[in-house]
């Protein structure tokens, strides 16, 4: 199903190749000023052919609005956008009508829907994703008024990691390079890595962290929507996306609950903590501190190597990706995992009312 | 909120030391023969008390149906069910009336609600859980009659992990001991680890990892109900949950896609794959493969150590736990997590006819 | 589907002859205290054997809270409440087993579902609204803290009518006999009819008004909940409503645009409408005027009189109804139709936040 | 709340003078061959300037559709399609600005957004329903397979009424005349009375009678979701609705038990019903008889005479409109109780598998 939220409702559409993506984002507050420069700068962050590591594809991506502001301010009703796919070479995918590529969800699409747009992965392309990246922008509008702030950067790239947690970074150096790290050394290292593999034919996936800065005591509703339920939803929804924790996460398991306890305190004469291994958040609700958290994401499915498949008619074919691909997603995720964690808090920040 | 599904909804209630929790679950098929010994039984891997690795909380956990069954079949009509409290002990709760227990969501809840159930936790309380077996287990006699089949096991306790995947074990053995690992060596291994962390009233974590056999192609809904983010979605709304992965997971974040990518290939003149390191999903849509991933679970917060927190006045407080704590969730929440999984299945099944 | 709301959620459960109804209220804002005398009251106001016009099936209908209440205050978790069905006879039913009633759910409920619960008309019983107006009850003292006001009266039985418009009335006086119809002398002729009708065996509709007083501009969420059409849908779900008007109604049917528009003026300093044919609604949204609306109610499908209908086998059989039932139900109708007006509202309240 | 239905859910967008209208139709079964001149047809039955009885706004309401066709058939993704705005005459609103028509939704649109399109009725113009149309044209075209039929007429106007039921009428003569009145004589009638109070400027309102053949035994789901509930819930969102009633209705209030039970009877060796007082439905679920049900629809607003009202400033202003208008929306109202009949039912077809 293709809306998610509750108050704030985002229903996305569009395939690769089709018209256009897009979406429409219901239920947004009234009179909400939107910045088109910074939602069309969001939009460039995700878009195709920003640099030497993303996909050539090229693409504008201007956004154009359909409805649900008037004299540039949300109006409480439906807002519609549209991004029209311009750059489509369809004919690329003429090859793949029959042809279920390894790891990608042509079978799937196929068997369930019994129909299937084999264009540049149709439906199931992260070309839709633009889309969120829009509805996203306008969610960030809303939270910036609140003073709460989203910051998402790449903290690994395959075996290439940044040990630092986030407190000891500089995140606004994020935007700094093309793999968007804000560790310059570790970027580096990244960007080659990438470089390599991409020369290679191959493809690489590893970690987007995200931290949000003044959430408020109180967003998340258990025991079926807590905070960090709805986040990992959100994530795991983005393509590629296959796994999510939160806190000290996977990498904390050998710690004990006196090690991972995070006392109160009282600090400027309000309640705070004295570590925050629970990634801001008990029980589901938000506590005030940091919530910081962890994407994973798998290689790009898409390589440009030679691959054993099968067509529709179960022979055996050898496949090698033409088309335009990421060898990396992880630069591009960052604002995709950015714009989903503002669409969820935004929500709940809505419901918490 | 309380309720998860869209065609099979399950509405939770129920706090630790109230008078019951148990839930209502809607929109279950009509004509489905309840094996009662078979939900209690579900119950019972659930229930406290029931191993010298669990709480001593005793509740013997007997499930009683209100509505929605008739001569021993579901009626398509809502089934209510309730799980009476008998063994609380509230008065154990009087002297945490105004303290918030460090990691706990005492502290959240209040701030959020304004008013807190303080005795053992209220609804933050993994009593609600009973409901959720119950209700899975009804899922489960769903399931079982399209032939998928779910075996949870405990993967990992603190450092101590089995290291073999799950297609080496005998997941048959699962329930042979008391932590619910089939690798005995490793459970051992871990029994005696928590033994000795009880002692020094300390607890720990660790990873329950989870196998779906059977799902046929075709269970999600892209782009926003995708099957592994609903199961994502599912098992952190579970207590304690710290995390989720599927397929590789983060232990293959350094694997490129040439390495990851699963070929299709033609076997007893069906579509399979060679390899199946999408963990059975591609593009958030089942491919027929096994459907595998890990939980992680952060340690019980409460331990039986002297720890600092404050009171409601932000008074220093110095805290030492008494009632009857678990010193690891893992074994009990094996039932738990293949409840939720039952649950989301169950729903995406039905939607996807 | 057994839901009703957004944000205010209600869960219906129970059959006629089952171990109980009740219901899950989920999303009630918290510390709202609950009057258990007044939600007992409203329980009274609906109970079976109230009055000599109502059935003789006698339940105390006290209702049992599980869940929610902590202290006597809503906790914000969900609250759960029972009713215990005492006064079943069900072996009165067993003559139906294999017989559809006329004009009852007997035969749509067994081809949908396969299976019925044919004791008292199991599910489709208008006993679960018992539930319902426990629900509505908390929904009520919610809104009186608002301000809102919520009067529901018997407005015609057959042909017998008041004529006079409700604020020509005094709603107080809607308690005062057993028919609640606040004018006394067509509630006289009202149960002088239904007592006729009830010798003969025979059963009657008729509607209920219902006046809302004291609502805010801004309630309804257009374009797909307008004020109207969730009221619209609460009425409809209610057992033998077959019709909804609101404003001037279907008896306006013959006015121009000239005659029916309100015009707006200017009174103490404030916006309201000179009339109010639009009946506090404008655009789907409450424009602060009084609303105001009917709720048709078709006879009660039970009558003590010879019907011709078939069985399962579809063999032709004679039936006369034996059993409790009401000869008319628009008096106990009142407080379910004011308990699902408050659902409505209070849901809408809360959207609207 | 924008979007409608669980499993088919339709999203709408748009204003009456913004770019376009429209909207996302996601849940739609994948494989169905679009008939893209049907659809259209369904759109010219709605759109402006089609008569002599209708407003002279002149829109073509030509569909383009973005998403979730290809090769002209549905691929199980969201479906997204635009009717562009051609024919606005925008200034002629500009004396609106800061003034509440009478009877419109301006007053309440400010108030509960501040701020507010002012545009031809922004959002709350019924231009909104070509959107529904369209959505409504794709769930005929499925309801079609399976041998479900909508019919729609316009049974009175004002004082002007249809005697006849609809068995005793021809339903394909509906759209031999302007009216959209099956029984010729009478439509006659309706077009004079509606050319005259065109002329003095007036409007009117009226019924639109809605009969569905084919209907299979199950649809709806009780007890939130009963058949009629959703279609009132439906009819009730439609711009100028104010009353629905089903089977005997408000006519039939007059009637006892015994006189409109539905006695089933067996023919053609089946259960069938031998009157249908009942409307089709028992219990909430469709029995298999045809459903008819009766929408009532208000006097357009918009009149063209003097009318007092206020000012944003309380200041008393004397309004004459000016724009285009309908002095009746019945005829082109009818093809949108179609379409959000179609709707519904799909939805509830979808559900009941």
């Amino acid at each position: 199903m293709n809306t998610i939220g509750t108050l704030f409702r985002f229903t996305s559409f569009g395939e690769s190749h089709g018209k256009a993506v897009g979406g429409i984002l219901d239920g947004c507050p009234a009179g909400l000023k939107l910045d088109m420069d910074f939602i069309q700068n969001e939009l460039n962050r995700r878009r195709p052919g920003q640099s030497a590591i993303s996909t050539p594809r090229n693409e504008a991506d201007k956004v154009e609005f359909l409805s649900g502001v008037f004299e540039n301010k949300t109006t409480g009703t439906p807002i519609t956008f549209v991004i029209w796919n311009k750059n489509q070479e369809s004919k690329d995918y003429d090859h793949l009508k029959d042809i279920y590529r390894p790891s990608h969800a042509d079978y799937t699409y196929e068997k369930k829907y019994g129909i299937r747009d084999h264009r540049g992965g149709g439906r199931s392309s992260a070309r839709t994703t633009a889309g969120w990246v829009c509805a996203g922008a306008i969610a960030k509008l809303f939270l910036q008024q609140k003073g709460i702030n989203i910051s998402a950067y790449t903290s690994q790239v395959g075996h290439i990691k940044v040990e630092k947690s986030y407190n000891e970074l500089d995140l606004s150096l994020t935007q700094e390079n093309s793999v968007r790290c804000p560790d310059e050394t570790i970027a580096n290292q990244m960007i080659d890595y990438i470089t390599e593999l991409a020369k290679e034919g191959n493809s690489i996936g590893g970690i987007v962290s995200c931290v949000i800065k003044g959430v408020p005591v109180g967003l998340g509703e258990p025991v079926f929507d807590k905070l960090h339920a709805r986040l990992a939803n959100a994530m795991l929804n983005i393509n590629a996306v296959h796994g999510f924790d939160y806190g000290k996460g996977f990498d904390g398991v050998h710690l004990t609950g006196k090690e991972q306890n995070d006392a109160f305190i009282k600090k400027n004469n309000k309640i705070t903590t004295k570590t925050n291994h629970s990634g801001g958040i008990q029980g589901g609700i938000s506590n005030g501190e940091d919530i910081y958290f962890r994407v994973l994401f798998k290689p790009v499915a898409t390589i440009k190597q030679k691959q054993e498949t099968v067509d529709k008619e179960l022979n055996r074919v050898e496949l090698e990706a033409q088309g335009r691909h990421d060898p990396c997603v992880l630069p591009r995720a960052v604002p995709i995992v950015e714009a989903m964690t503002a669409l969820t808090l935004t929500d709940l920040y809505l419901i918490n009312r």
